[in-house]
C-alpha cells in the first residue's frame, strides 16, 4: 500500500479525489489537510464520505507530508509551488491539480496567473499529466502538472486531427461549456443557485487562462504555433464539460482516402479512458458523470470544408481528480485503471 | 403619480420589487438605495431592467427618502427599525419587507432575531400586511410589516379552517418547501448551485424565525394560543413555496353538513390574489411563478380524521415584493390589483 | 378591440401566446382551438391562466376562425398551410408560428420538412416576420411567417456585421444552445427531466431545419449566398437561447476606422426589442426570461482575425410568441410595444 | 461466479441495476431482456455502460432465463407474476423490483394495482426484501419482493420508534418527496423537463400505492394496525427521496430515561447501509446519490410532544437497484456489501 496525502481538500476537486482514493485498493490516505478546518472531521464537511474516511483535516506540515509516497495538491493556484521543492527533495512525488506547473513559459504563466513563480526551475521538469500524450514521461516523473478541465476535453478531441495534419491549426474554434463545479466551492454571488441556475452565458470571451494552456499543447502536437479561439460558457448544472470543436480541412475537403471514424478509433483503441462513439453520435455529458472517461464523436457536416468534434468529460473526474489518480497509477507502476474502472452514473 | 423609494434593492426581494414598480402605472420610482453600490447603475447589476429604470443606486439619506410618499425597505432584518421613526415623522409611509415589525412581542422578537429593537413603540402601531386578514387596517396604516414568505403561504392556507373552528389548533403541522431565492443573494457556500442544486434537505427543524410569526397570526385567527409544528425545506430551484398543511378535525371526522370546497371558495371569493383550485387539485409552484397569487387546494384523504391543504406562492411575489405592492396600493387608495394583474409564467 | 384566435394552443408556444394576449389591451381572444381537447377549459390545462381566460378549447372550424381579425397558428409544421388560403380569402390575417411559410424555395422546404407544400403560391406572398429586417412589409402583410427561435437569435446577432460587409459571409459559425421548451410539449423520452436534465449535448450536427432558414435570411442581408455552419445544443433548463457567433474579418483585422460597439448601437438604436449591451458584456439568458427582447454583445477577442457575437433571447417570446405579438401589433397599426413592454423575470 | 439475468432493463431501475452488476465481482450478467429492443446493444441505449457490458437486449424466454442462478425483474407491475412460478420451479431465484409480491393481502393488492394476481399462492412465500427487517428470511428465500422506494425511506426512518413503543402508531404523518426518476422512463408529458423542472407539487394526496405497503410493514413492526397519513411530492431533480416523518410521543413527552440519538445509533449500529447522523443533522439527498445508503437524523423539536425523523435515500439505489443487489448478496450467501461499498457522488 502506498501512502498518499491530499493538500487542500475542501473544494470540489478535493472531495472528488477523496471519493476516488477511499475506494482505491492500492493506496492508503494518510493525511487530508486544510489549514482553516484543521481538527474537524473530513466527513463532517462531506457526509458522502461517512464510513469511508476516518480522518480529521490537519494543517499542512511539509515534514509530515514528506512521509507520504505522493502528495496531491488540490489547492488554489500558487500554493503548490511554494512547498513542492521541499517535498521533491525528500523523495516524495507530487501531482498538482492546480495550474502552477502547466505552462512551460514562466512569463506567460505570470501574466495569466498574476504572480511570480516560486520555483521556475521545476516548471521545466514537471510533466504535463495527459497520459494519452505523455504516458511514458508520466511514469518516470517526480512532479506532474495535472491538466485543466477544458484543456483535457479540447486536446483529446483534436489530437487525431492535428497529428494527421488534416486540419489547418489556425482554424480551430473551441466553443466549450462547463458545469458550475468548475468554478469551485468558494462563496461567490456569481455561482449561487439563483444566479447560475436556470440560465446560460459565455464568460471570459476576451481571454481565459485555459487558452494558453490549450494552445501550448495543441502547438506541440501540431508541431507549429497556432491561433486558437477559445470561448467558455457556464452551464446551469453541476458536473460536465462539453467541447464543440470546429476546424477547417487543409485541403478544403476531406481527402478521398481518409476515414475519419477509423482515424479516431485507431488513435484511441488502446486508451482505457477515451471512448470514440459510433459515427453520427452526440455524446451527452451525463454519459461520463462520475467516470474517468472522455467520450467523443467526429462529424463532417454536409461533407463540407469544416469538421466538428464533440468531446465530453466530467470536469471533476477526467478533468481533474480522476486524471490525477490515473497519473498516480502510472507514477506508482500500477495498472492504469486501478480504482477508476467504474461506469458513469446515468440518469 | 406617487413617489416611492426602495432602500436596499440589491437582493432578490429588491430586484423583484423594482420589476413590479417600473411597470406600475401610478407610481414613480425616485430612489433606489444601496450604500455599497452608490453611484453605479441599477441596471448594471440587474440587466433585466435595462430600458426600464434609468437610475443609479444612491446612498440612503433619510432626508431624501422623506421626499417620497412611501419607502420600501428591502433590507436585512434590523435595518428598517433604525430610520423608520424619522420617515414616519416626516409623513412618509413605510413598508418593511424584513421582519422588524412582524412580531408583536418585542421580547420574542429579540430572542429570535438576536438584537434589541430600536423602536419598540412602533411595533404596536405597525399593521401586519396580509390584506386577506387586515385589509382595512392596512388602508389606514403608516407602517406596514410585510409578512414573511412561509407565513403567507401557511396562514392563507389555514385561515378558513381555523375561522370555522373545524380543526384542532394544536394539531397543525406545516411541512414547507422553498426555492433558494428565499435565502437571499449573499455569497454563501450553502446556496451555491453545486450545494443546493440537485439535492433536497430540511433545515431549521429545531426552530425557525417564521414559526413564531405564523403561530402569532394563526393564534389570532383561532382565538387561542396554539402549538405549531413548522419544518422548512430547501428546494433545488429558484422561486416558489409549497406548504403542505396537516391538521386534525376537532370532531375526529368531518361534520356531515360541511362542504370543505365550498368553505374555501366562499372564504376567498372576493380575494383577487387567492385562488381556490377545483376539488382534488394539486397546485404546482410554477403556476404562480412571477405572479402575486396564492393558489391552494383542500383535501380530505380517505375521509379520515385529518385534512391536508396544499398552498403555493412565489416567495418573491405574494411572499414578498408583490404583497408589498398590494399593500402599497391599499395604502394609497388605489385599486388593489394595480400593477399586479398578470398571469404567472408557465413553463 | 381586435378579435384574435389561436389555433393549436396546447404547446409551449401556445400557452406563452395566451399569456401575452390576455394582458394585451387592444385585442380580445375569441377562440382557442385544440381538436383533442375541445370542450375542456383552457385554464384546466394551464392553471397560470386561471382568472385571465374564460374559454374552453374548441375544435378548429375555418368559418368561425374567419370571424377573427387575425388568427395565430401555434400548430405543428404542415397544419397552417392547409387552411390559411381560406382565411386569407375571407379577409382574416394570419401569423404562422410554425415553419410553413418561412422558406422561399418550396423544394428546399419539402426536403427539410418531409412533405409537399399545400399552397406554394402563398409562400411568395408571405412576409418573414422579423420586424428588425422587414418592418414595413409586415405592416402591410396578410400572411406573416414568424421566424424560428434560433434564426431570430442568430440573424439579429449578425445583421450589423453582414450589412457593413466587415465579415466574410462564408466564415460564419453559429454555435447555439436552447432550453428544452424549444422541443415542445409532446410526450417524448428525450426531453424527460431525467434525460435532458443535468446534462448537455449537441444534436442535429449533420443538419437541422433552422440551417436553411438562417442561411436564407443571412444571404439576403449579405447580398450573396453563404456557407453557414450551424450546430444546436440542448440546455438543461426550460427557456432561453444563447447563440455564440463566430466570423472572420474580411480584411483579416478590424479596419482602423471601425468602432464595432458603435456599429451595433447605431444599427439597433431605434429598435425597442434589441438591446446592445455595453462593451465587454456577457448577456445571460435569464436577463430576457419572459421578455420580448434580444440582448447581445459584440467582442473582438485579442484584437485578432475573428469576431464573436453573443446573442440571447427567450425562445418562447422573442423567439416565438412575443415576436408574433410584435408582428400582430405592426399588422394592426398599433404601437409596436403594446402588450410587450415588461421587464424579464430575474432571478 | 453466479449467473444473473435482468428482465426489462430499459427503465431507470434497470440501468441502475446494470451499473451495479457490471462492477459486482461475484456475478456474471448473462442476459438483459427487452422485448421491444431485442437485437440492439444495451450500451446503445445507455452509453454509460460502453466498455462494461457487451450484450444485446434479448427477448425474455423463460427457458433461457432459467439457466441463471437468479433473475431480477425490473419490469412494470404485473409482469413478473406471470413467469415467476416457472422460474422457481426450475430452481432459479427471483427478485422482483416491481410491486407484484409486496402486499400480503391479495385483495388489497388487486384494488391498488387494478388487476388480478396471477399467482396468489406465491405471495405468501415471497419475502419482503428489507434486510434491516428480514435479513434471515431473505437469506433463505427463493422469491424476494424488493420494497418500494418511499416504503424503504419511511420504514427505516420509523422502525426504532415503533419497536420501542415510544410513539402513537396512529399519529404518523409521512411527508415524502421524490426525484423524477421515481416516475420512470416512459414518454409522459407530466415528467418532461419543462413540466416537472423548476417546479414542485404534491400528488396522490387522495391515495397512493405505497401507502398500503408502508402501512403493512409499520403495522407489523408496531404489532398493531395503524392509521398512516402519506403524502408524496415531486422534486425538480432526478434522484433522491427525502422523507419527513412526524409522530407523537405516547406519553405526550419524552420519557426522561430515553436518549433518542442512542436509540437510533444502537438500532442500526450493525447495519452497513443505514447511517444515523449526529444529533441536529439535516441529511441531504445528495449525500446518498448513487450509494446504497439510508441516512437519517432524529429530532425532538422544542422538546415538545412530537418527533421528527429525516430520512434520505437514492430512490434508484437503496430504494430499488442497490437494495436488490443487497438482497441478492444475502440470497447467494455473499458478504452483504459486495459490490455496494462505494461512497455517494457529491457534488
Amino acid at each position: 500500500m502506498k501512502k498518499v496525502a491530499v493538500v487542500g481538500a475542501t473544494g470540489y476537486t478535493g472531495v472528488e479525489l477523496l471519493r476516488l482514493l477511499v475506494n482505491h485498493p492500492e493506496v492508503e490516505l494518510t493525511q487530508v489537510t486544510s489549514r482553516a478546518n484543521a481538527g474537524s472531521r473530513v466527513d463532517a464537511m462531506f457526509p458522502n464520505l461517512r464510513g469511508f474516511l476516518d480522518l480529521e483535516f490537519s494543517a499542512p506540515e511539509p515534514e509530515q507530508l514528506a512521509d507520504s509516497d505522493l502528495v496531491f495538491y488540490a489547492t488554489p493556484n500558487g500554493v503548490a509551488m511554494k512547498s513542492v521543492p521541499q517535498l521533491l527533495n525528500a523523495g516524495t512525488k507530487v501531482i498538482d491539480l492546480a495550474a502552477d506547473f502547466r505552462i512551460n513559459n514562466v512569463d506567460i504563466w505570470s501574466q495569466w496567473y498574476g504572480m511570480e513563480h516560486a520555483c521556475p526551475d521545476l516548471v521545466a521538469e514537471a510533466v504535463y499529466g495527459l497520459p494519452e500524450l505523455n504516458r511514458e514521461a508520466i511514469k518516470h516523473a517526480r512532479l506532474v502538472a495535472n491538466p485543466g478541465c477544458y484543456p483535457t476535453a479540447v486536446t483529446l478531441g483534436l489530437m487525431p486531427l492535428l497529428e494527421s495534419g488534416l486540419i489547418d491549426p489556425d482554424s480551430i474554434i473551441a466553443d466549450t461549456k462547463s458545469g458550475a463545479s468548475g468554478a469551485g466551492r468558494q462563496a461567490n454571488v456569481g455561482t449561487l443557485l439563483c444566479e447560475a441556475g436556470d440560465s446560460f452565458k459565455a464568460y471570459g470571451v476576451q481571454g481565459h487562462r485555459h487558452q494558453p494552456e490549450i494552445a501550448q499543447t495543441l502547438s506541440l502536437v501540431a508541431g507549429q504555433s497556432l491561433d486558437l479561439m477559445f470561448v467558455p460558457h457556464l452551464l446551469p448544472m453541476i458536473r460536465g464539460i462539453h467541447a464543440t470543436l470546429y476546424s477547417e480541412l487543409v485541403a478544403g475537403q476531406l481527402p478521398a482516402d481518409v476515414d475519419l471514424q477509423a482515424l479516431y478509433e485507431q488513435r484511441y483503441k488502446d486508451e482505457p479512458f477515451v471512448d470514440v462513439m459510433p459515427a453520427g453520435a452526440h455524446p451527452e455529458t451525463r454519459s461520463v458523470r462520475g467516470a474517468n472517461m472522455c467520450r467523443m464523436a467526429i462529424h463532417h457536416p454536409q461533407a463540407g470544408k469544416r469538421l466538428v468534434v464533440l468531446s465530453v468529460i466530467d470536469n471533476l473526474v477526467k478533468g481533474a481528480a480522476g486524471q490525477a489518480v490515473q497519473n498516480m497509477n502510472l507514477m506508482f507502476g500500477l495498472p492504469e485503471q486501478t480504482g477508476l474502472d467504474t461506469p458513469a452514473m446515468l440518469p
